[in-house]
C-alpha cells in the first residue's frame, strides 16, 4: 500500500515537495491532504496537484485517519508548532530544514518524537543526492586517508527574499548555513567538536546576513565553513584528507 | 650603478633569491658578498654563485662598505638578530618571511629601520607575482563590487620539514599562514579587522600543525583562512564581492 502523505502549509517548497513526489510511482507514494491556514489556499493548492482533501487548519490534518506522515513546509517559526501538533496526533514528520530556529526547539521536537515512537526527519534534500552516497563509500574505504579539512561556503544573493526577516527566521545559517554543516557532520560526526569559533554580520532586519565559523574537532580535524546573503560565493566543498581531496 | 647584494645565511632559500637575482641584468644587481656562521658554508656558496666576498660571521658582513642592502635568509629565529645587526650598521635589508616570529620582534625591528631611516622589507615573493598587480587594478576598478569575502587555503605535508620544530620557528601559520594573511591584508586593508578568531593544533613538538582563522572586518567584509601541514589543500584563493568573484 503506498504510503499517505498529508501536507502542512501550501507554500512554494511544498509545490516542489509534491511536485518531486510525483515522479515516483502512485502505488508508493500519494499525497492525500493539504492544510494551510487560508482553506481557500489549501483547495487550489488540492486543485492543481490533484489532492482529494483540504483543511483550512492543521489540526484538521492532524486528525485525518488517512495521513500516514506529514511533511511540513511551513516557514521555520511554525516548525515547532505545527510539528508538535502533528506528532501529538501520532503523525510521523518530514520537516523543512532548518528543523526549528535552535537547539531548545529541536530537542523539544525529538523529545516528543521518541516519547511518541514517531519517525522525525529534517528535510536536507542534498543529502539525498547519489553524490553523497559516493562521498559515505569513499569516507568508509578510507581513500583520503586520515580526513583533515573540510572547507565549505555556501553564498547567494538572497537579502532581497522575503524570508530574510526576524520574525520570518529567515538569515544566511538557517536557510544556507544548515548545508554546510551537515556534510561537516557526515565527515567529522558523530563526533562533537571540541571547539566552535563563530562570526557574523547582522543586517538592519536584525538577521544574520553573514557567518564564518571553525569546528575544531582536534587532532588537526577542522571544518571551515562560511555563508553570505549578499554575494555569490564558489558554493563549493573541500573535504581534504592525507591522501588525497574530494571537490 | 648596479645594486650590490650582502647575503645573510648561505641556505636553501640564499641560493634560490641569488639564483632568481641572476636572471637580472649584471648592469643592475650583483651580489658583493655572502656570510654564514661557517666560513667553509659561505665560501662554498660564493663558489657556486660566483661571489667576490665570503665571510664566517654575520658581523663582517654588516661591516662591509661594498655591500648597499642585505638579504636575510637564515631561519626564522635569526631574523630579530641579524637583521638589527645589518640595520644598526647602516645596510637597508630585505628579510625572508617570516619578518621575525612575533609582533614585538617585528615592532623592534620597524622601529630601529625608522630610527636609522632604512628600506626594511619582508620577502613576500607572492606579493610580486604580476596577478597582483592585475588583482590590484581590478578591486581599484571596483570590478567586483562590493568586496565581501577572502576565502583562501593553504596546505601542504610539510610535517616532516627539518623546520617545523619549535627552535627553528616553523609551523603552519609562519610558514603558510602568511602568504593568507597578506592577501587579506591587500583586499581589505589598511583597515585592521574589528575581530579575530582563531583556532589550531599542535604537534608534539609543540608547533602548530594547522590553523583556521576569521578576520572580521565588519559589514559582512570576513576573511577565512586556514592552513595544514599534513595534507594537500586545494591552494585556492576567492575574493568574492556583490558583482563577481575572482579566483
Amino acid at each position: 500500500m503506498a504510503t499517505r502523505w498529508g501536507i502542512a502549509s501550501a507554500g512554494k517548497i511544498s509545490h516542489d515537495f509534491v511536485t518531486a513526489l510525483s515522479v515516483l510511482p502512485l502505488a508508493e507514494h500519494v499525497v492525500v491532504a493539504v492544510a494551510a491556514r487560508q482553506l481557500s489556499r489549501a483547495k487550489d493548492f488540492a486543485t492543481l496537484h490533484n489532492i482529494k482533501a483540504a483543511y483550512g487548519s492543521y489540526e484538521e490534518l492532524a486528525k485525518d485517519p488517512n495521513v500516514d506522515v506529514v511533511y511540513v513546509g511551513s516557514i521555520h517559526p511554525q516548525h515547532l508548532q505545527i510539528t508538535s501538533l502533528m506528532l501529538s496526533s501520532g503523525k510521523p514528520c518530514l520537516v523543512e530544514k532548518p528543523l526549528t530556529l535552535n537547539l531548545k526547539e529541536t530537542k523539544q521536537l525529538i523529545n516528543l518524537a521518541r516519547n511518541k515512537k514517531l519517525f522525525l526527519m529534517e528535510a536536507i534534500w542534498s543529502r539525498f543526492f547519489p553524490v553523497y552516497q559516493l562521498l559515505r563509500d569513499e569516507l568508509k574505504a578510507g581513500t583520503l586517508g586520515d580526513v583533515l579539512q573540510v572547507i565549505a561556503n555556501f553564498g547567494i544573493p538572497i537579502e532581497a527574499v522575503e524570508r530574510i526577516k526576524q520574525e520570518l527566521g529567515g538569515g544566511s545559517i538557517l536557510d544556507l548555513g544548515v548545508y554546510l554543516l551537515q556534510l561537516a557532520v557526515l565527515v567529522f560526526g558523530p563526533v562533537i567538536p571540541e571547539k566552535i569559533l563563530a562570526s557574523g554580520d547582522l543586517n538592519k532586519e536584525g538577521v544574520d546576513s553573514s557567518m564564518a565559523a571553525i569546528l575544531n574537532y582536534g587532532a588537526g580535524k577542522v571544518a571551515t565553513l562560511s555563508t553570505h546573503t549578499r554575494g555569490t560565493f564558489p558554493n563549493e566543498a573541500f573535504i581534504v584528507g592525507t591522501k588525497g581531496t574530494i571537490k
